[in-house]
């Protein structure tokens, strides 16, 4: 890229549109974000993107534009730029890289959006020599990105690195996508939350109790972290065996995958960080094998909110040959 | 490959070495295996493959041979040709293709031996299109090989696929790498084994009281099966079990990997299959995530003990672009 190219990455997901512009050095020059619940039932939802996009542009002063990358939830088709299905959007088989191609006129490409923020995270990240790489994003659920060989792995169906999904105790508690016992069942932020419900229904988080009284709604990832802070030692055991678990479904990938680096992000690391770094080390130190794990450093991504857009205009940038 | 090429593939292992000769359909045209207890400890472990690969070669006429593929246990690192770990073999970064290459004057390829099962599986399979395979072989180990896009996954550490020790129960039984609840542990031949040993010792198989006594090295995989034809349902329940516990693994492979083809192989299969088939169907129906399942199809090897020699034969004229 030359110093007068600029790249947009856009983050769309079911209640926010991201899009921030980026220079040949994937420095952030501009930043839109509209929070937009419900956009995704209208009958043209690529008006809200493209609003997006052209306001960060107007933003950046209108710079020369040569690619435009987006990350999305669910399973994706990269080469054709469609994205498969996404249950949080309602699309399905939405042709989005072809419209947005045509209304700007420039390359665009698409890839899942946990796929994108591991992507950015490697790739701006101080292991950026790394060729297997896998990313764990625990939130309201948890979703994984693998790299294989330096490339995106996508799998037959598109959706790989359902991460989120593996199998971890067999007759364990529903998850929302129906089976039982997911990772993402025993210790995505839903988990731990329903966990401290029944802390406070007993009367024995204080603290929690006197911040958020019973709406459970209100138990987000800094209120945990700050419970534990003021020596909640309940809601940390909690956290930590949440993080435990998250650490047992890495020591898998581990020993499936063999990465030389594991990058955990998502907001549930951002605010826990420490206590997540902890258990994870400790359940990979039990769970996976020492010659493959002796081969991986683990650890925390750096770029938060934006690692997604990065993430897609990275991507673009490497399929234009930019990069 | 010209209809007068020839590739050699050997299978080593830690008791016996297998060399066949192939033509340019990767049909074999002659096969020499040498039982060998103890061989791998000799100074130059070497001469007994040398040896094994010549007696094919005069057994099938000395035709003109182009290429050597081999493979063995544990890490390899294939681009080198160096069998980096074998703990059965005792081999610590053994230069094995190169002393092969030397002698032989041929080029020559290395890989584990559970990754070229898989490779054979898949490539001389009805499947050989899909470009994301996971080879699942249980016996005394549960060995694994992942392709994804069309290539063998090594990892970091060479050795990639450790599906025999994915962690399914978290504080489960010891396993023989020192973890705890790992695959291997539940469901191989010797966690099978040791299921059983109990129904003996409790006087609940009457057929395989009179079959084996209490000798428990002598409960084979078709000494299982025979039980179970004899109508004997505890044993059939703990095969059911292991069948069940390895689908839950592969589920769980399916989550990650999202691929089209995944293939049993190894003793255990090819006694039980049709256990295995239906045991392993309904755990990843119930553990694996929908619409990445519905790409798959599970299917039984066809190449049984010729499986590893023929892989390695295969990617020797791959890499050789005679495929």
């Amino acid at each position: 890229m030359k110093s007068d190219e600029f790249i947009v990455g856009v983050d769309v997901g079911g209640t926010k549109i991201l899009s921030v512009v980026v220079n040949n050095e994937f420095e952030i020059v501009s930043r839109c974000r509209k929070k937009t619940k419900g956009w995704v039932k209208d009958t043209n939802p690529e008006n809200k993107i493209i609003q997006t996009i052209e306001e960060s542009v107007e933003q950046a002063g209108n710079p020369k534009i040569v690619g435009i990358g987006i990350g999305a939830p669910g399973p994706v088709d990269p080469k054709n730029g469609i994205v498969i299905n996404t249950p949080n959007l309602g699309w399905e088989n939405f042709p989005i890289a072809d419209i947005l191609s045509k209304h700007f006129a420039v390359p665009v490409v698409l890839d899942n959006d946990v796929n994108l923020g591991t992507y950015a995270e490697w790739l701006l990240g101080k292991n950026k020599e790394a060729k297997h790489v896998v990313g764990v994003f625990p939130g309201t659920g948890i979703g994984g990105g693998l790299i294989v060989n330096r490339k995106i792995v996508h799998g037959a169906s598109g959706g790989a690195g359902e991460v989120g999904h593996i199998t971890l105790q067999i007759d364990g508690p529903l998850c929302g996508c129906g089976k039982r016992g997911c990772l993402e069942a025993l210790a995505s932020r839903i988990a731990i939350t329903r966990e401290i419900a029944a802390l406070i229904l007993r009367g024995e988080s204080t603290y929690l109790t006197d911040k958020v009284g019973t709406d459970v709604s209100k138990i987000r990832s800094s209120v945990i972290a700050d419970a534990i802070d003021h020596g909640e030692k309940k809601v940390e055991d909690i956290v930590r065996k949440a993080a435990y678990l998250t650490g047992v479904a890495i020591a898998n990938l581990i020993n499936i995958m063999s990465p030389e680096l594991v990058i955990l992000g998502g907001g549930l690391i951002e605010a826990l960080g420490k206590i997540y770094q902890e258990e994870i080390q400790r359940a990979v130190k039990e769970h996976a094998m020492p010659f493959l794990r002796k081969k991986v450093s683990i650890e925390i991504g750096k770029l938060g909110d934006d690692a997604v857009a990065l993430g897609a205009a990275l991507l673009c940038a490497k399929k234009n040959d930019k990069l």
